[in-house]
């Protein structure tokens, strides 16, 4: 039905195999710093317009590949879909962030909460058949959801914050209405990541973007767990193919030991983590078992001038160390990226900087003796 | 000049001393959560007109402490007064944050940058003194200042940021410029910390609250190194007496290690951090080296009932473990804190609940055999 696969290097990356090079796509890669993106946008009218229509979020997924060789593409859409589709009433205002007309702070609207009929997010499974085939195999595709944890962050505060402090209240002060907002998360999440795996996600991610800012403890009971809820209902094959998963907790450096026991393949990082020392934490050995690494290079470093954009890149490559080249048995390995969503205010032309250092140093690394 | 000193636990948890309760202060806990501030505040017209007023500075720093048994005080004041008396211009509009005329972004504005003259800091060492005489020698006044880093991002974003995009593209872009800034801040905030322990402080503290923004190896090179800048310019003692130094970086859980060899007497941690961990990693042994710790309860645990918040505090300092007791070495000791500053929605008689719990069950830590 989909075409075969020419370019495996993101996908022989997240099973720790060996590459000729270390595959690179970026966070929100498809975005407003792209001025073809900004166009769409203007035809779609708002942001829900251009995520919930098919023919545009196909046209945006596919454009940051025209113009740099990225190694994956990333479904167009937003991590709020699933409340959305529980009724919350997602809305974007003009220059700000996400916002739910209705809010998750009480008995009765937690008692509501259902996991959604999956026909209210049918805009999102059919891009991402459409996008499969408008990619017509040239790299694979990954699909996405916001964690359980996450999501709720923004469903307790109605939109975005900058110190959680209703979800936190809600955490602290009736944390069975927590776990049963993060159950039902939970469990949409895992039929959300299915469904995108049957639609045609060749990979999938969980971002878990607000598991930093959980203290020591509530982080694994709050946000750990429940991806953990996910991962286990998720399937592991579609069509005889594996599917990689990938977990990013922005913020979750201090928890990898915790982290390595996820049943999952890939681990997103953060710029405050040593790539070298997350390496060896949970990278595991030539042979062994462990996590490939995704991540980190500051999004700010793309406002530098290009000379430096290449060093800066080229450090983060060496920080990792050698790639792992036996063809025989899996290893540490690293996905390049940066360690949060692109800027909108980046030059495009700095990501071509980005891209090509990256490919060119990490073969150069491998040619190493 | 000065009363002797009535209650020291705080001073000899700095010095990972035996003490017969955990000391426990809070950040910003002179501040919006307390109606008699907002009272004070309200005649004062405006938050510069309380800070740079010594009767006003000094009336709102006692008013927590009439209404807790805290273990020490801290100077009323803002981080930012050290960039204003560079001329920069601080001012703060109604219901934001701190906002700078003048922005230190180029060649010309970066060459300008001095060390302030301190007279134009007098209204902060005056309230110092007042303070410091009010207090009677109830308990320590701590001074502060915020880190070269940590001012250098205000004093580039020109205000408060979410992305620390003008302040990294400097620093990524022209290392020099961000080197210059950062050298003239060091060299400013170990002055002005010094002449408030010529003022009075008995403790002084360094926030380093925009140090976890950056990446791993940047840290160190732009927010670390400049802080050890200050700590070696520093006075170590005072009229015979040794002054505490404390260093709180924000999200720097990641650097332990690195931290652990600046010459400071304490680690302030956030609640990302584990207190057990951390004990090892840094707190050395009874009898060794090692750095007491301060901190570390997620401010939001307060918006929770009183029982709730009581249980979280327990939980806070069990995780920390059993209290160093030998009166005859010294040994790893902890200082009960948020993990950030006091939310300004806090329900003041919750603060007792937070207070009352750490005195009582530390001392029942200490009583078990």
């Amino acid at each position: 039905m989909f075409a075969p696969l020419l370019n495996d290097t993101f996908i022989k990356a997240c099973w720790r195999q060996a590459t000729d090079h270390t595959p690179v796509w970026l966070m929100r890669q498809a975005g407003r710093y792209l001025p073809e993106y900004c166009a769409t946008r203007a035809r779609a009218g708002s942001f829900m317009g251009l995520a919930t229509n098919v023919d545009y979020a196909t046209e945006v997924t596919l454009q940051p590949l025209e113009r740099y060789p990225l190694d994956a593409a990333i479904l167009f859409s937003d991590i709020l879909t699933v409340p959305d589709a529980m009724g919350l009433g997602l809305s974007f205002a003009q220059g700000e962030g996400p916002r739910f007309a209705k809010t998750v702070r009480d008995e009765d609207s937690v008692a509501a909460l259902r996991v959604p009929d999956m026909n209210q997010l049918k805009y999102v499974f059919d891009a991402v058949t459409s996008i499969r085939h408008a990619l017509q195999g040239r790299v694979p595709l990954i699909g996405f959801s916001g964690s359980p944890w996450t999501l709720a962050c923004y469903m307790v505060e109605g939109g975005g914050s900058d110190d959680y402090r209703r979800v936190k209240e809600l955490m602290y002060s009736r944390s069975d209405l927590m776990h049963r907002v993060l159950t039902v998360n939970a469990d949409a999440v895992a039929l959300y990541l299915n469904t995108q795996i049957q639609a045609g996600a060749q990979a999938v991610m969980i971002f878990d973007s607000w598991g930093g800012v959980l203290a020591d403890g509530d982080f694994q009971t709050y946000s750990l767990a429940y991806t953990e809820r996910v991962l286990s209902q998720l399937i592991k094959t579609h069509d005889g193919v594996e599917i990689p998963r990938i977990v990013f907790t922005k913020g979750g450096g201090l928890w990898l030991d915790e982290m390595k026991h996820l049943d999952c393949n890939v681990l997103g990082l953060d710029w405050t983590v040593n790539l070298g020392r997350a390496r060896q934490q949970v990278g595991g050995t030539s042979g062994g078992p462990g996590k490939a690494l995704q991540g980190n290079l500051d999004p700010n470093v793309l406002f530098a001038p290009p000379p430096i954009i290449a060093q800066e890149v080229i450090k983060t490559l060496e920080s990792f160390g050698a790639p792992h080249q036996d063809p025989n048995a899996s290893g540490p390995s690293l996905i390049f990226n940066l360690g949060h969503g692109i800027s909108q205010y980046t030059p495009p032309e700095h990501v071509s900087t980005l891209v090509h250092t990256v490919h060119e140093h990490s073969k150069a690394m491998r040619a190493r003796k």
